[in-house]
């Protein structure tokens, strides 16, 4: 079972990987990519440092088109970075692609990141009053720039100073001629763990890239945490007020891989339990539990275990649906057929199906695979999400639809059903979805970030709040 | 639910594709071809004809990124062929790729063929003392070369003709200025079904092929049959003697699509019944039922059910991996992670767990998985094979091990149980994969072509015996 | 001084090269078509057999694009064949590139010609009624089809048996794995000589092609002769009835390189005695003498000495003129502007200028010229063709404009004159061409094809006459 | 006659143009850029801004090769930039091609130069301490960061602020969002001439760039001058102390295009006045006088004029010279080939033959020459080269041969005539070359920088100063 993200579902922007101290660098941050590519598929990149020089290699395209071959002599060293890219908008410029690098004056710096950077637009407005050149676009080159500026003599302090301008969520790693940097945002935002490999360490996005590269897990970078690796060993620095962590519950339900560990529980396993919660909420009479796969198999699996209706594979999934393929200029009986999943009639046929999918955030997929199923000869067609209604958007790094688009924003369950087309419609509760997790949810200070279910963002906006507040002006200008 | 084929699974060259009478009959091929593109992801190509000239287009790589953009400018014409190609040595030259085409006296020919011709070297050879020169070294040339010299005057007889020469498994689609023509061998051994959209006409390997353009299913192309496809309608002969048809048992073991239809049965509820008898045939005790992705989910259902075990996903594929993935040329310890399947710990972790796989060919892959599954915490691993023992090669366009790989060939079950270092092993049976069918086997005549599990080829071989007579001649000359 | 061809300019397709028992024989063949660049700048190919394959690369571009790094190792062998193709038509598939090759009963066959075959339609034609199958639109072809049909069981035999099939002007190397072939047409229209390197064997267009790899010149090919080179020497062939050699006189006047010796006479020379002819015969009373460059270098320098007027360089030429260069899609004004000649103020402001050019094909680079020097201050504007008017089209492998854009074809010298713009106009005239040629034209037999400038077409057009009857039927059709 | 610089010679990097106010202003720069191509042919860029955004295309390859197509659509706007590079190591990365551009904060800015900032080096040193990220290795990113740093809040006086930190030789031209701007160096080492075209200006570093676009020449910039070029016309600025100018002798002797006008004389005349006074200080008793192509051209005519001796083209170059072409790994023989030039032995054989080169730097290529022309069978071999002895290495701009390396600053004239292999051998004297142009040189201060022949730097050397200072620290260190 393979595991990749569909087209209309919520988005992270990124995975990163850092390797220090083992003579495969560079081959175990392309591995450890790999692993990592279903969080950035667009672009990635790999930068080493090899003693004497930095390397640095960014390629539009999948980790293992571009990083197979000798890998090590491209990209030598002992110490790697890298980065996938998940691009929000439209063909992203090489110079838009991470690691991101400079010479400063102490040494080489290279940087990656994944998250977003909430009040980035006015640093930048900011440094490039003071005369900064940026060579990209991307909110990284914020960290890059104002750790080029800092003061303070040693890099390790001119990395805490520049975080403690920056507002958002980020998981960071950061490479120099001695160290491996790792961060994470003060509440935990964006995940990041540390791996030991021999004598050398790995810092990733998930579990997933331990494994594929043998590494042992150690621990969670803690929220707020800065890791300093060296040939000392691994250095911890908190450099801001502690708070507790609310880590993204987007993690669980979409973005980890199954076989990832995040926050000490299985993504499998979460999933599964919330196909089995989701089964307890939004019972139904029906004859066979479909996945809309990939991702909602684990909570269709659940959901067949709670419910005892058999599990089978009603939609068959294509993998070869590339970045360029044939776009829908043609008639209209043309756009209603998906490219990506095709009925199995077999299975479907005179059937009471109950569809399981993780999320559902615009509704058009959704609909469109239910007109499927149902042209495939269902006698009836249920819908279970197995996520709370998504009614608000992320500002933290998922590239989601803005809140207009959310149907469930925009909607009541009934009309949600009715635009959908099932005989039933049922979402996971918040609660249960923090069940499914084991955990009862904190109403003053909940454990995870969860806005996107319920509005409680768990920082302040200043980006945002400034285009919502020019966007005002603008309109009282128009007066 | 995405459809892969492994690398150490037996392989069939080819999907091929025919649409005559539809305004866009390039982009109804691309699709199909998409659909087909488990059958070979190597290369493609689309011939057209426009009512004046014919257009070919022949790629490396995948439909989808070859074929994308405005394809009916590209390609245009209300009829047209594609082929999808598995190839099975090395880098294949463009020259390799088919459609293939020339300019005949009466008019333009583009072919394109599945499967395999066990005389096409014999027949090469005599065509080249004749005089003819070869633009490839397909066997699907011969035919071209042969319909081109053949005296007949109408194409439909030409093409009769040349059909009466080769020997083999094949199923061809072949495009002139008028017509749309339709092959398939004397028993039938390659697949090829006839469907109908609007006003036009679809010939292709699967159904799942009609079913991604919204074509009707008619029926599948008898063995024997040649169909003529023009403005007149469908038309069809019979050159060969007729006898019964025995198509190949690994569509339904491995090469068809779990949503396609062959011989009127869902090859999904085949795989399941495959599962069903095999846990008949094959019980064992333990916790948990694991599919070795994608191939071995529908068996690995059938079995969950008949056994009452769970059926969990243990194992998660990648299917990012491209061609030019990262070359183990590294320490030992690299060659031993595997980078397309990872082990879902929190389902194997101090499991009794039993793997299903569609099939086992040399057995190294097996192998690797079953000790990645033990590494990641598996109290006992149990192996599966929905299909029996693989003890012969096949000719008809499986690329397949030699028999000298074929670790059932060569060793017992307990050799194999502990070659594979499994708790216990078991194949179907062959009876068993005919009653998973629905039919019981005929011992005179299989209905069936079964010779990689029994020996029984259904046609003589005329390269092969050349090849083994030479080798013969030669090892004499030594003396 | 470098030597380029013009837009404007006749042009021949090909340049070709083939070398016998060399170690190095792909790298002399690349510098040899290096040499021989100015025949043809489209693409390239060459052709090797390494005592056991053959090898073959054709590539779009020039040979020091395509052929550098480690040639040897690329297309190893002792023999090779070579060639530059100019293509007539728009963008050359790579299948119309030359050499091409076929695999016979008795060896490999590769090939490559410069000229035209005049009956290559209709012997196409005839061939595909055969049943032959062609793998290029190119005229070459149909000698690898003849030599492949043959049933002579003789390579030499078959070789010679296909020349008398087909009629034109040519020069044709082949290539066995035995042998290299080499061939002239009846009446030697087109250009090959003979070399020798160590034990080795060179067969070249023109001797600068022998000069860049340090062979010695040994002969010419005579017209009607075809050369088999093998391990036991050059054998000599005549498998025409033998008529006296007509050489194309464009050799001199434009095609060959400076530093080619043709016939025996130096190209340089005959060029600079056409220059003194042109003096002679059509004097002005001007300040300076400027060559159009780079064709009409010698004859202007020429015309100096036997005028006595100073020599300057008026025009600087660009040779940056990519394939690809800026296309003048803008304003009329643009248009005008010449990329590649540049006026030379200095030389040119205030003075009576006379300008030499070879030949005056089309008149349009002309008439663009004279007004550039004109706008540059030029007080008079002369212009000197060194060759006779061009009044009748070639067809033997010179892609020249049609008769009706042949400006001395439908105008008068006054109108000419005209139309260029210019104070006077003169060409040589025929006689004084042979005369810097050194003979005295034959009016019976003339020594050159001259049949451009004089309309005696030294062979029959079997494709042109079939083309000008089915127009006449057509017409007839009409009525 | 075109024009083309030689491996072995000395060359500059870098051609400049600047358009503002035309509707086709990328157009026109490609075009002037295509002139310019002689300056810098590895790599080329463009910069627009039409009115909202700037555009900014860098490639690799010909101006012909990248820029042609529907350059408008690709580059719009009223105003751009162009810029043609010489590379002097290896293969330059995208980054390190010019124009640079960053966003400031009150426009964007675009920049680029020809020529050399000698204190480049300690200044980005400086800059890098400052906290200043650099995005490539170029000196001329020193001059947009320190405009991005300047406190200034007008560009026009960032821009002059910046200058006054730089040193050595340069011509700037820069876009912002409503000026272009043009610089040159306080001596003037660097050309840059002002055109008009229609409403439009144009700054480019020859005037042939003026010619090909049609605009009319205004006048050189001044040493020293800042012109800032709007709306309002053309303002003038001179933020340095005057000071006389001193313009590099080299573009007279070899880089400027024959056709350009450079400080008022036309470098064609002034080439042939060198032949002219080359031949009266060092005549020789030969039969032919033949160029060394193409520099050495006007020089040869000059030296033919004032011999009475007859100039012919005894060199033919080929100019299909890619950057890529055959390398010489082969048997010792190969290696003495020239593919660059060929013999003409019709004028070479049993001749005295005087060879006139524009400038000998190393003299390999000189003695190759010599050795291919004798081996022509010229029965004597002298050579003249029309500019001084270069006995020291240049520091602004020309990428020469170290000191060690130059023939003239190693070896006495009878040491050169030997190693070089002729009977006589002959330079201009520099008061010669002063002559030519038509002046008598200034001993106390040179009008012309003419370091290369006399040792007489026009500027301290920063960079260069602080290598040798840091060397001899080295060396001391050793001790």
């Amino acid at each position: 079972m393979f595991w990749d993200h569909d087209d209309d579902k919520p988005r992270e922007e990124c995975g990163v990987i850092g390797v220090y101290g083992h003579p495969e660098a560079s081959l175990l941050t392309a591995l450890g990519l790999h692993a990592l590519q279903h969080r950035g598929q667009e672009a990635c990149g790999i930068a080493t440092f090899d003693g004497e020089k930095f390397h640095n290699e960014r390629h539009m395209g999948l980790v293992g088109e571009n990083f197979g071959g000798d890998l090590h002599a491209r990209l030598p060293g002992h110490s790697a970075i890298g980065h996938n890219r998940y691009s929000t908008q439209g063909k992203p410029a090489l110079r838009n692609i991470q690691p991101i690098f400079a010479d400063l004056a102490s040494s080489g710096f290279a940087v990656a990141h994944n998250g977003n950077i909430t009040n980035a637009r006015a640093l930048r407005r900011d440094l490039i009053e003071k005369g900064a050149i940026f060579q990209s676009t991307m909110d990284t080159e914020v960290v890059l720039q104002l750790v080029a500026r800092s003061p303070k003599p040693l890099m390790r302090d001119r990395f805490q100073e520049a975080l403690t301008y920056i507002e958002g969520g980020y998981a960071l790693v950061g490479l120099t001629n001695k160290k491996l940097i790792g961060a994470r945002d003060p509440i935990g935002l964006r995940p990041l763990v540390l791996g030991k490999i021999g004598e050398g360490w790995v810092l990733a996005s998930e579990t997933c890239a331990l494994d594929i590269i043998g590494a042992e897990f150690v621990r969670e970078i803690e929220n707020g945490e800065v890791v300093i690796i060296s040939k000392d060993g691994v250095e911890s620095y908190f450099p801001f007020p502690r708070r507790p962590e609310a880590p993204c519950l987007f993690e669980y339900v979409y973005f980890a891989r199954p076989d990832s560990v995040v926050q000490g529980r299985s993504v499998y396993e979460v999933r599964r339990r919330m196909g089995n919660q989701l089964a307890r909420e939004n019972p139904a009479d029906v004859d066979v539990i479909v996945p809309v796969p990939d991702s909602g198999v684990p909570a269709a699996i659940g959901f067949s275990e709670a419910s005892g209706v058999p599990f089978q594979l009603g939609i068959i999934r294509s993998h070869y649906v590339g970045r360029t393929f044939i776009q829908p200029t043609q008639s209209g009986r043309q756009t209603s057929i998906s490219r990506k999943h095709s009925p199995n009639k077999a299975v479907l046929e005179g059937k009471r199906v109950l569809l399981v999918d993780d999320s559902i955030v615009r509704g058009n997929t959704s609909k469109r695979i239910v007109k499927m199923v149902r042209d495939a000869g269902a006698r009836e067609v249920h819908l279970r999400s197995a996520s709370p209604p998504i009614v608000h958007p992320d500002f933290y790094g998922i590239d989601m639809a803005a809140q207009s688009e959310l149907i469930a924003a925009n909607h009541s369950l009934e009309e949600m059903r009715d635009f959908l087309g099932v005989e039933s419609l049922g979402f996971l509760s918040v609660p249960g979805l923090y069940a499914a997790i084991g955990v009862e949810r904190n109403v003053e200070m909940p454990q995870f970030s969860d806005h996107c279910f319920t509005g409680c963002y768990p920082t302040r906006l200043v980006d945002h709040m400034r285009d919502e507040s020019s966007k005002e002006r603008q309109l009282s200008l128009l007066d």
